[in-house]
């Protein structure tokens, strides 16, 4: 099972842009993944967070626990989205969190027993963006996770 | 009239996120404005675009096209997102352009003088994403332009 530390590493040396907004993943307990950014690089016109890395943090979210899911199942696949769309609820004006949950334990192994059979899934993932304890931001991404 | 390399400028230094994408404004003809970004700094682990790129390329058109509007105009507004909704339609292997366009002209003065009569105005703003002369993604965003 690979450590929030670790994900943070691949996800940087993976895309760039993560590393740029400072995005990391600060807690996965199987089921929910939390990811962090600080304001400061995230910052837009208005110092308050820009939309783009809202947006971002909204789909890091939904790919990291996608990612997660399928690395903890020893599942080799590949993510990519296919629909974005966040609604943005409040202005952010400090650090933000994105986080996003595992569908309920029948929906998940419908889907990734799917995945094993077809070789290839998609899934609604939604999450969450918030920041000092209130909810700023609401992402839904439609994904696909295909066996490598 | 603002040059490219002056927007370009402008948004590099409130926005770190589009330094990082190495994101610049091509052209503005008055009705149309289209932005560049590089492939590099916006790779995903598929070595295609990333897709948290292609939404801000997407946020950043309308965004560009609102500020571009206004500024043509002598307004001084501030121009916030909403929602943001992007179709992610094929890979992106090489560098990507994002544009949006003026709506038609009855419905941009219309747009205009509600924001400088009731002081604001949501609109909506259709972007398109291109690569290698393709259609690469489609973003939709709601804006809301507030005089200063």
């Amino acid at each position: 099972m690979l450590t929030p530390a670790q994900v943070t590493e691949h996800l940087h040396a993976e895309i760039p842009l993560t590393r740029a907004m400072q995005l990391s993943v600060s807690t996965w307990d199987g089921t929910t993944v939390t990811l962090h950014a600080p304001l400061a690089p995230n910052q837009n016109h208005a110092d308050t967070a820009f939309g783009g890395s809202i947006s971002t943090a909204g789909i890091m979210a939904g790919f990291c626990l996608l990612y997660l899911l399928f690395n903890d199942r020893n599942i080799s696949t590949r993510i990519l989205i296919q629909k974005s769309a966040t609604e943005y609820l409040r202005p952010i004006d400090g650090d933000f969190a994105s986080s996003a949950s595992a569908p309920p334990p029948d929906k998940l192994e419908e889907f990734i027993s799917t995945v094993q059979r077809k070789r290839r899934c998609r899934i609604e993932i939604n999450s969450q963006v918030t920041s000092r304890h209130m909810l700023a931001a609401t992402h839904t991404g439609l994904f696909v996770a295909m066996l490598y």
